[in-house]
């Protein structure tokens, strides 16, 4: 019965009251006892997107819902500008590639913070109409400035994905008139993974083409919808912990949610560095996503990953890529608050002193705590 | 507080074992706690499917699975045929016409049994090697004969949607040599929807192209599998649920299920006909998924159907397409007994007493208990 801790970037942490929402009895996805929870849940998602116009619902992973930004918005052969910094731009890509798009990708180094103004001066010189980036690269913690990019690229079609920033760092998705954003509910949405969500601008669906998926089609689902129906079976108790975690969330405000989730970023990078150990995610407030930390020389960070795992039960996330065994990463997003930061940094500074690094100890938690407490608006 | 009773062929209710499990914490999709649950689910669903050969696991509805076939199998242009005898054999048919694909159909009316050697005919005459059916139609009731069509078609591929049947009617994946099985969670499998499953003979590899779709690809779904990874986040949760309701089935046997299955539909049938009641599907061993009834003269089933939930709390499934209005669903796959029946029985009966509709009470239970306790084979 070794307690275990789950501090990784999605699947993250699901509240109790989630849980327990997903043990409730199956209801018909037809019938009047589902109604209410789905037309809750959709009024709900336009609420957490910022948005007025439509949330469509998909029972898959965020890559899903990626998948279905390409199928229904490009056809073989297109040209089309993707933004990569990370593990997930090379997802776009990748995903792009295989609808056989001519895909001009504007990359960054991995860590590096994408540059608005170029990035508008490279769509506009290939003359791309479509646009593909990240809000949060999960992979490397940067938190890329989505407002500028929209007013960068202008009227090309820009879809963000925000799979692990949505519920966690700003994005309004309708005063900064962004045309798609795709989510996942397993991250800031503090869902198990299984639900897909994309939120479609109205002004978007001129340019929605036919879907080369049927099970991805933005318009059958959107027609569905319409009606408080779903194109095919949704995932009825994913939903129904959806409707919950997006309640408490709501309850408790967007805005506060953002302001703790930049807390937690400040007390993360200052525990670290009171450590002696070297960022790999930027130091500033834009890092409230993840932190992605270098491991210590002379350490390997899948090794210190194993050991928190099958010694002390705490599981942080791996370096993805080039990144494999230097880095290790600290999610802190969703049900988390700052004595998860606290237990987090504790057993980092445990580990690494159980493995022979040269660490300073004892100072990470109250130099987190300090941090924490200073007036977001400085 | 009214008690709700679900009698529908999908979702179907799950054992509160399952709802429990879902309710546990959530742990990371690479870490050593998931990959035990998913080593398990994964032998469990070999052992489900009665294949040595892989299953495929995507976080996806039925419909999802069932695109992931067109996907993998077949190119624009291919020529394939269809075997529809019911709205799925139409959504097979509306899947592969989203993929370019040149679509032979092989029709039946609803409720009508196909015929094994007909198939044989007509795909040899079309010159097809590449052939989707389903084995049972939900909307109308109806058990193909899968293993007799396998044998048939030869060496075509076939691609068998066993979404509605898999773990409540004998299919024998390996020893009937069927290329193909899709099924979905929230069926037979006791499970909430939202986990889309595809059975891929060893053989079938050979024919396996470059799916058109990252997020459906079976290759680099198997490749992950075989680590015991998965391409993408898995639905952990839901993947928990299926581990538990796996475990139910097997530790049972899967041939107790098949013979519950069959007396289930036995007491069904013999109830609705003690009731004066004219069945739609089939009056035969073969109908041990759902039974569909005709409305009695005079009444709207879509009134029945409301009657029944809004003022009784049963929810039983609506006729589908042309049959809307003139039949109703009594489905009983997955977690189901004769009590279910009897409840469902009973509650059809007072329904109809209530709208007017001249029936024979009293005697629908007790016929249903006695063709229940009759030996499978007489």
């Amino acid at each position: 019965m070794e307690k275990r801790y789950l501090f990784t970037p999605g699947p993250t942490p699901v509240p109790p009251e989630v849980l327990a929402a997903m043990a409730e009895p199956i209801v018909h996805h037809r019938g009047p006892d589902f109604r209410g929870i789905y037309e809750r849940t959709l009024g709900r998602l336009k609420e957490v997107f910022r948005t007025p116009d439509d949330v469509l619902v998909f029972s898959a992973s965020g890559t899903g819902a990626m998948e279905s930004a390409v199928d229904n918005l490009a056809a073989p052969g297109d040209r089309v500008a993707v933004v990569s910094h990370g593990s997930f731009g090379d997802r776009w890509i990748a995903i792009c590639e295989r609808h056989g798009l001519d895909v001009q990708a504007i990359k960054y180094e991995w860590g590096e913070v994408p540059d608005p103004d170029e990035i508008g001066a490279a769509v506009r010189d290939a003359g791309v109409e479509l646009v593909f980036c990240q809000h949060s690269d999960t992979s490397t913690g940067v938190v890329s400035d989505v407002r500028r990019v929209k007013e960068a690229v202008g009227d090309a079609t820009l879809v963000v994905d925000a799979v692990s920033s949505l519920g966690a760092v700003p994005l309004e998705m309708g005063e900064w008139g962004i045309d798609v954003v795709v989510s996942g509910s397993q991250k800031a949405l503090m869902c198990p993974p299984g639900i897909g969500v994309v939120g479609v601008a109205a002004k978007t669906w001129d340019r929605v083409r036919q879907s080369r998926s049927f099970y991805f089609d933005w318009t059958a689902t959107k027609k569905a919808q319409d009606k408080l129906d779903a194109a095919f079976t949704p995932a009825v108790s994913l939903l129904r912990g959806l409707d919950v975690a997006m309640g408490m969330l709501l309850d408790d405000g967007l805005d506060a949610a953002f302001e703790r989730h930049l807390k937690l970023g400040r007390a993360a990078r200052a525990g670290v560095k009171a450590m002696g150990l070297e960022l790999f995610s930027p130091d500033d407030d834009s890092s409230a996503v993840v932190t992605a930390i270098r491991a210590p020389e002379g350490v390997d960070s899948d090794v210190l990953l194993k050991h928190l795992r099958d010694r002390h039960g705490v599981t942080l996330a791996p370096g993805q890529g080039a990144l494999k065994g230097k880095v290790f990463r600290i999610g802190h997003i969703g049900w988390f608050d700052v004595f998860d930061i606290a237990a987090a940094l504790a057993a980092v500074e445990l580990s690494l002193t159980e493995l022979g690094a040269d660490i300073e100890r004892g100072v990470a938690v109250p130099q987190a705590f300090e941090a924490f407490e200073q007036p977001v608006h400085a």
